[in-house]
């Protein structure tokens, strides 16, 4: 997992893209979770689109086809979460080496079976191909939203407060244990279990997007740092963050090395929580109590620029850095 | 391009998909071109996902990014073609091996910007991402469709007539013509023109949809046998052509090895033209010469199963193969 300056390469790209295509110009295409699509005075599609790709998102040494099946519809409907709205249906796209048996591919939709059943979505088509080496799978998710309760990224102000589901930096660390060969065999380790089965907060968001005033919202799939830093910059303000507020595993808490810690928790990427801006002073406790829901706050936006974090009693800038995909190792 | 017995490989494949996932059970799902999402009373939304992966759709070296983006949204644009939708939307998920260039990138979005304005598609979103070595494009395309002129593949009856758009078989010997080294400079042929950048049927179908009434439609994009096949074995219904009436282009006709004629126009994948069924007789010349259509009426639904094919005055019966990427040479 490597970082790279905001705005370049995957932001650069989609950044053209949306330029090549400003004659098709939809407010609400290109840049957020979800494309909206109303189809009625109160209700919209939400429509989302990721793929996975074998050794840039996952390596088949290090996950289970039932993870993978599982992993690859989760981060779809971490983008419909994310949206506050309910998913529906799905298509599957995948092309397949003929490296991976029948059996294997059996796993994988049991994998996708799995979620598919736990949060109530249809497959409803697709299509299956050949690949020559490398396994790819897209999936088009379609969830349905509330007109009046759609999330966005735009739409907070200074003075909102920051929250985020769960905890971060997990997914990350996981992936560093993953690619550790020595722990190989922890695949039953909560961390790892984090990266390569993410659970995506739908009953969550949908459980606070009907009880609080929402603003803005976006899912960390990127990272805290350039998720956060893509409201920011869509909203035109900044933020100030405190480390002592930010939700970190036992895991996480004892692992040793805490500038690898601060690494995995500011910038590390698919952690799949759903972090949001609200006017409200929410009550983590009893959501917790009451309701299973972990969330914490985490900051406040600001009018000045920029990403500010105290940490340690002293306050430093944040470059918004993201997992970037073109970068990776490839 | 290869030929397959019926119901192996990647139908095989999708049965036992359609198995593994009927607890979801969408009478619409799996199986036609798109699925039907109902949200009103008179309208749905057709959506479809068709992938094209590099060397087993394509290869670099006989299509140009142009030509590749185009057809990505093409084939789309076709399964809504055959449903008797009009598409509205579409979502992109690409993942690029670093040996292409952004401007290489840019050309293929160029593509997809002419064919998306040509009909008039707004690109709502998608995923950009890496791939280690193949490029791989899936397309999620959202029509919409009346809800009394959908057409699925079942519905036919025998004695409904059997009509094609446009002419069959062109693609496969473009094909064979790129494939063909001496041949490579001729990339106006319009064979070739007809392999690397396919017309959906959409204004044609729109027309016929809106002024005959249509029981069965398909897109031909395995081939004659192969997709007439689905339609026969939805019905439980056979078939009669008569190779007499099958279109074939002046190009086609003037081809030397007439048992590759017969192989392109009966089993030759990615016509991209649209076959559909139809009680009524309808007027072929008046289509022509008054709106531009080239349809022909290349047989007859039969109680009797199997696909007969009268040849030269004598009758033989087809076996229903289609090109199957599963079996492709990998």
């Amino acid at each position: 997992m490597q970082k790279d300056s905001f705005m370049t390469s995957e932001f650069y790209f989609i950044d053209r893209i949306r330029k090549q295509f400003s004659f098709a110009g939809s407010e609400l295409g290109i840049g957020d979770d979800c494309a909206v699509i109303p189809f009625s005075d109160n209700e919209s599609y939400l429509i989302t689109s990721d793929a996975l790709v074998e050794d840039i998102h996952f390596a088949l040494d290090i996950t289970s086809f039932e993870d993978l099946g599982w992993k690859a519809l989760a981060v779809n409907l971490s983008d419909i979460a994310a949206m506050g709205g309910i998913p529906k249906y799905f298509f599957i796209s995948i092309a397949v080496p003929k490296t991976i048996s029948h059996d294997s591919l059996t796993r994988f939709y049991d994998g996708i079976k799995d979620i598919s059943s736990e949060f109530n979505v249809t497959l409803l088509g697709g299509d299956t191909t050949a690949s020559k080496k490398h396994l790819f799978v897209s999936i088009t998710a379609v969830g349905i939203g509330q007109n009046d309760k759609i999330l966005l990224r735009s739409g907070t102000k200074a003075g909102d407060k920051i929250y985020v589901t769960g905890t971060l930096g997990d997914s990350a660390a996981g992936l560093a244990l993953l690619r550790d060969q020595s722990a190989r065999q922890r695949n039953d380790h909560p961390m790892i279990r984090k990266h390569l089965h993410p659970i995506p907060r739908l009953h969550e968001m949908t459980y606070l997007n009907t009880h609080y005033k929402i603003h803005s919202a976006i899912d960390l799939s990127d990272g805290l740092s350039g998720d956060l830093g893509h409201i920011l910059s869509e909203n035109g303000v900044g933020a100030h963050i405190l480390w002592k507020n930010l939700p970190l595993s036992v895991e996480l808490l004892s692992w040793e090395d805490k500038h690898q810690v601060e690494e995995f928790v500011l910038h590390g990427g698919e952690d799949y929580e759903v972090l949001f801006t609200s006017p409200e002073e929410i009550n983590s406790e009893d959501l917790l109590r009451e309701h299973k829901i972990i969330l914490n706050k985490i900051g406040e936006i600001t009018d000045s620029k920029g990403l500010q974090l105290t940490i340690n009693g002293s306050q430093v800038l944040i470059s918004p850095s993201s997992f970037d995909h073109f970068k990776d190792d490839m």
